[in-house]
C-alpha cells in the first residue's frame, strides 16, 4: 500500500515553513563532532519528533577509530594589544563561531603577527568569507577569518585565547523510529550529519528536511510497511559509532539515504550506492528520472564514488549497504560550500518544499515496493467477472487495465513492482494500485522475503570472508 | 539442413494468389468464438491442408475460464414500424454481419428510438464505418451501425429482432501437423485466430498466410527437422482451450509465432516473446533486421507487452513460451482496425506474398538452427586436405572459407548457429552451409538437446513454484 | 609493483634503433616454415636475448597436423635459352628470395613460355611488385615475379631450375623466458612468427619489437611478478607445435599477445581475444583507449575474428587462451602486404619506438595487476594517523587521496586493480601506487589466485568436454 498523502501538495508548503523555522533556531548553535551544541540541536529536534538519544563515551572503539574527547568552547578571540590596538578583538568567536578551527585545543598566549600567521586560515579568492576548518584528530589550534580582515592586521602583539575544553566526555547521536506494519522486520535508514556549526545548507537543511519527512511518516494515515529509522549524528565518527553498535541490525537494511544540502538553489542530485542497483538506486532513478514521469527531468543521477558524506562509511566494503545520497548541489561544487557564506540567505523555502515532496514520493515507492506472485499464472485470469475490466470487447484497454495486464504478466516471483513499472514504462503508483486491486481480488499475493528471488529486492550481501 | 526452396521467389506469387482466393471465400462467413461459421471456415482450410479437428464442449474448464455456450445466428434486424417507416429494415444483419454485436442474446421486441439508443454502437468520427463489438462473457445484446445511418433514425417505434441461439454446444479448433525428421521431438507452434467475422486483414490474412506456410512445409522437398504445429482457433479462449489440453507438450516448444494482420500496406512488425531472447526472437531479429542481410530494413521489432493477441496466453507467466508475434500494422494502430473498413480493399496480394517469403525464411532459420560441436577443437583442423580450402597460401580467404573458420572457432557447444551468425555478422544461411560442410567432413557434430548448454537454444523454463 | 622504468622515454629511441639494426640484419635471409634461414634468424636473436631452442622432427604430430619436411633452397632461376635469350636469368632467386614460391619442390627442366605460365604468379594491378606465395601442404612449385617482367617474356624455351631440398629434418623455434618473482607461477605468452622471408613489416618488425620488449624485461630493475615467455616460431605449425608440447603449461597463461606488423605508418590495432574480456583485453583497452589517459586516442580496438595470425590457434575453442594481438595495420589491409614492397622503406624507427613504448606500458599493467583485499573493510580506516592523508579537514582530497579511497572502497576481493582503475576512471598507475602504499601500511593484501573470485583475473577456462 502506498503511503497515501504522505505529503500532499498543500502540506508541503507548511512542512517547509516548519523546516525553515527549525533551521533559523539551530543556525546560531556551535556544533561539532561532540559537545553541548550538538545536544542543544538534538533538544530542538526532539521537540518535533520522538527521539531515542545515545551518548557514547570518549575512547570507545569504533572499528579503526575511537570516540574522541568531547570539545566544548566558551569563548575565543585575538585581541590587538599592540600600539593603537586598544585591546580590540580583531577576531571574535562571539561574532561567528566559524572563527575558531573546530576541535582547537585551548590556548592563551601573546604572539606577534608573524608568530600568529601559521595559525590563521583565510580565503584570498573570497576575501569576505570566513572558511570552515577543523582538526579533529591532530591536536592543534587555529583561527579562521576574512582575508580582507587578515590583511589589515597590524604587527601586534596579540592576545590569543581559545577558552575551550577538550576532555573525556561523550559523542551524542539520536534516532527516531517509525515501526513498520508489514510482515518483515526490514528497515530503511536515513542518516544526516549534525556536526557542522553555523552553516545553513550544509547541513541544517538536511537536518530539517529529515525531521519533516520523519514527522510525516510518524503521522501518516497509512502506516509504513517497513521500519523507518532516522539517525542524527556527526559525520564519519557518528556513522561509525552507530554502525559499530548496530551490526546485528544491518542485515535488515533494505534501503537507505544520506541526506544533506537540500536548501540551495541547485537541482536535486542522487548519488548511487556502491552496488549501483539497489532498491534505493532503482527507486531514486524511477522517481527522479523515470521515463513515465519526468517530474524531475532536471534532476541528476551520479555514479557512486568513495568521496562524500556518510555514505562513505555505509558503503564501505565491509558493510556495502544499499544506501544512496540525496542532495541538491553536491558537496564541494558550490562556491559558498564550507564558508560563512553558507548562511540563511543561501537557502530557499521553495527548495526545501520541493526536496521534501520528492523525498516523500521516494519514501512511498521504497515502502510500497514488493514482489508479487500471480496466483493464476496460466493464461490471463478473467478480469471482467471480477469487475476489473470492461465488459464490451473490441476496443483497446485503458491505462488501469493495461497496468493490470502488466502486473499479472510479470508477477512470476522474479521481479518487484518497481522492476515491473520500469519494464512497463508506467509510473510506480499506477502499477502499485493495479497490484493492490489484484491482491484484493485474490489473484496476487506478496512474496515473503525468504520466498523472493535473491535479487528481486535489494538485500545486504555479506562482505567477502 | 535448410528447408531448401521452401518458398522460392517464383512460388511466392502463386502462394499469395491462393491465399487471396481463400480470403475471398472466407470473407462472407459470420465467425465468432464458436458456431457454424467457424466450422465452415475450418472446412475450407481443410481443403488446402490436412487438419485434425477438435470440438470442446461448452462448460469445459480452461484454467480461470470455461468454454462458453455456442452462438449461432440466423438473422437480425431493426425495422422501422413507425409512421412512414413502412417496416423497412434500417439495420440488417443480412447486409453485413458486423451489424450484430458478437454473442448477442436473442431479442424480439418493440422499442422507441430512445429505448433503443443504449443498444446501438457507432463511430461519430468515422460515420461511414460499422464498428466491430462483442460481448462474450456478459449476457447482453447490441447492434452496430454507421453513424451516418444512426443520425437519420426517426423516433420509431422499431421492431428489434436478433434470431440467434446461445446454447450448450462446442468450441471448434483445428491443427495441422508436419512431423519433424530430426532426432528431437521438439515443436514449433504457429497460432492464428479464427473468431473474427467479415474482417479481411484481422484476421483472414493471418489465416491464409498460415495455411500457405503450412502447405509449403507439408510439401517441402527437404523435410523439417522440428515438428511444426499450426493451430487455427478463436482468440483467448481458443488458445486457453488448446493449452489446457496440451500441457504435456509444452516442454517441447522450441519456438513459436502468433500470426495475424499480414495483408495491409504496413511494414512487418515482430513483437518479442515475454523472455525477449528466445530462439524465435533471435531468429526474427536476424531475418528482419540482420546486419548481414538488411532485406527488411524497414521492418520493426517491438518489445513484448501483455496486450495483443494470443501471445498474451502463450506468454503468461505460467507458460512463458518462446512465442513472438508477426503482423504488419499491429492491432489498434490502423484506422480501419475492427471496423467494416477492414475489408478486401485493405489488403494486397503483394503484401501477402512478401509476408510469406519472410515467414518462409524465418521458418527455415528456426528449423535449421542447432548447436554444433567442433570435434577437432585444438588448433584449426587442416581444411586444405579435406578439400575445403585453397592450396596456395598468401591471399585472404573467401566468404565460404571465412564462414568455415567462424563455425570451427565458435563451435564449443555453448552457441547455436544463429548466435555464431550474429557474432560473425554473416547471414545464417552461409553459416549453416559451412556447418553442413564441416559435418560432412567429420569435423563437427550437432549436440543433442540434453548435451547443449542450457541457454544455447531456447527451451521452456518452468514457472516459479 | 609496477615495472619501473621498463622503457623510459629516453630508452625507447635507443631500443628502436637496436630493433632497426636487427631488422636490417635479418632482412636478406630466406626464412620459411623450416630450414637454415630460420636457424640463422634465431642465431641473431640469440645474440640479443637468452634463447632456449627446440628442434621438432619432421613427421611429429601436432593435433590435426604434422611437422612437414624441412625445406632448404640453394638457388633457383628461369633462364631464357631461346633465340636471343642468351641464357639470361629472367627470374633469379639470388636477386630476391620472394621469386620462389615457398616450399617449392625441386625442378629442373626445359619449358616453353606457354608451359611455364601456370607456374608463374604476378600482380597485374601492381606490376612492379613481386607477390609472396607459398604451398606448404601440397607438393607443387612456382615462381613469383613482377607483372611488368612477365609481360616481357619471350616464347622461350626456358631452363627452369629450383635447386632445393624438401626432406626429413626439423622445425625450429625458440623461447626466451623471464622468470616471475611473484607468488604465482602464472605466465604471459608473447608469440611472433618467424616464417616470412624478405618482408620487413610482416614480420621482421614484430620479431624485433618482441626482442626489445624481452630485453627490457630481462634487464628491468624491478623484476616482473609473472613469468614472461617469448616464443619465436613459424606461423600456424609453429604455434601448434609449441601448444602440443606445452599443454600442461596452458592453465597458467594469464595473458598473452601475438605481435606483428609494428613498423608501418598505421596506427596501433589491438584485436581482442576470443573471450573478449580477458586480462589482456582489459589491459589493452585501458592502455590504448583508457578514458583517463587518452594517450593513444587514435589507436583502434578490433573484435575477435578467427582469421589472422597465430591467435587463430591460441584462441581455437580447445585452448581459448586469453591472447590478443597487437599490430599496426592489420594483415591484408595495406597495399604492400605480402609483396616485395613490404621492404625496409615501409617501416619507420619512430613507429617501432612508439609501439615499444605502448607495449612496455601494457606489459607493466598486465604484470602489476592483482586483486587486493581491504583488511579494514568496515568503515574507512584512519589514513591520517598513517601519514596517508592531510590533517586539516574541510577541503577536498587530492588525486592520491582519491585513489586511496577508491582502492579501499573497491578492494573486496571481487575486483582487480584494473577494474578499480576503470571504475574510478583513473590511470592504472595511480591506482597501483595507491594500492602499494596501502599494502605498505598494512591495510591491504593481495589475494592469491585461489582466493580471488573466479572472474577477477583472467584464467584459462577449460574447453567443453
Amino acid at each position: 500500500m502506498l503511503l497515501d498523502a504522505l505529503l500532499p501538495d498543500d502540506a508541503a508548503g507548511s512542512a517547509a515553513a516548519d523546516a525553515w523555522a527549525l533551521i533559523e533556531a539551530l543556525y546560531p548553535l556551535c556544533r561539532s563532532l561532540t559537545g553541548d551544541g550538538v545536544r542543544q540541536t538534538l533538544d530542538r529536534i526532539g521537540e518535533r519528533i520522538p527521539l531515542i538519544r545515545t551518548e557514547v563515551p570518549s575512547g570507545t572503539p569504533a572499528y579503526d577509530w575511537e570516540i574522541p574527547r568531547e570539545w566544548n568552547i566558551r569563548d575565543a578571540w585575538i585581541a590587538d594589544v599592540g600600539p593603537g590596538g586598544n585591546g580590540r578583538r580583531v577576531v571574535d568567536f562571539r561574532a561567528h563561531n566559524l572563527h575558531v578551527m573546530g576541535y582547537s585545543v585551548p590556548v592563551r598566549q601573546m604572539m606577534t603577527l608573524a608568530e600568529l600567521q601559521p595559525y590563521l586560515h583565510s580565503l584570498p579568492d573570497r576575501p569576505d568569507w570566513i572558511p570552515y576548518r577543523t582538526s579533529y584528530y591532530r591536536e592543534q589550534w587555529g583561527f579562521c577569518l576574512r582575508h580582507r580582515d587578515r590583511e589589515r592586521l597590524g604587527p601586534g602583539p596579540y592576545e590569543v585565547v581559545i577558552d575551550a575544553d577538550l576532555a573525556p566526555g561523550h559523542l551524542s547521536y539520536a534516532e527516531s523510529v517509525i515501526p513498520g506494519q508489514g510482515e518483515s522486520d526490514d528497515e530503511v535508514l536515513v542518516y544526516t550529519h549534525t556536526c557542522h556549526p553555523s552553516l545553513a545548507n550544509d547541513n541544517l537543511s538536511g537536518i530539517a528536511v529529515a525531521v519533516e519527512l520523519a514527522r510525516a511518516l510518524h503521522h501518516a494515515p497509512t502506516k509504513p510497511r517497513l521500519t523507518w529509522r532516522f539517525i542524527f549524528g556527526p559525520g564519519t565518527i557518528g556513522s561509525l559509532a552507530w554502525l559499530s553498535r548496530n551490526e546485528e541490525r544491518l542485515g535488515r537494511v533494505r534501503a537507505g539515504l544520506v541526506l544533506g544540502l537540500l536548501g540551495d538553489p541547485g537541482v536535486l542530485h542522487y548519488k548511487h550506492s556502491r552496488r549501483g542497483d539497489t532498491l534505493t538506486d532503482r527507486a531514486a532513478a524511477h522517481v527522479l528520472r523515470g521515463t513515465a514521469t519526468h517530474e524531475n527531468a532536471e534532476a541528476k543521477l551520479l555514479d557512486f564514488e568513495p568521496y562524500g558524506y556518510d555514505e562513505r562509511q555505509f558503503c564501505s566494503p565491509g558493510f556495502d549497504l544499499p544506501m544512496g545520497r540525496l542532495t541538491r548541489s553536491p558537496n564541494s561544487t558550490y562556491a559558498e560550500y564550507h564558508t560563512s557564506a553558507d548562511d540563511l540567505t543561501l537557502i530557499r523555502a521553495a527548495q526545501l518544499a520541493s526536496a521534501l515532496q520528492t523525498l516523500a514520493r521516494l519514501a512511498s515507492v521504497i515502502d510500497a515496493n514488493r514482489t508479487p506472485l500471480n496466483l493464476s499464472p496460466k493464461g490471463e485470469p478473467r478480469l471482467g467477472k471480477r469487475g476489473l475490466y470492461g465488459s464490451v470487447g473490441g476496443g483497446a484497454p485503458g491505462a488501469f487495465e493495461h497496468a493490470l495486464l502488466w502486473v499479472l504478466n510479470q508477477a512470476d516471483g522474479s521481479r518487484d513492482l518497481l522492476a515491473i513499472a520500469e519494464r512497463a514504462r508506467l509510473p510506480f503508483e499506477q502499477v502499485e494500485q493495479a497490484a493492490s486491486a489484484l491482491e484484493r481480488a485474490g489473484l496476487l499475493r506478496t512474496l515473503e522475503r525468504t520466498e523472493a528471488a535473491p535479487d528481486s529486492e535489494s538485500r545486504k550481501k555479506g562482505p567477502p570472508p
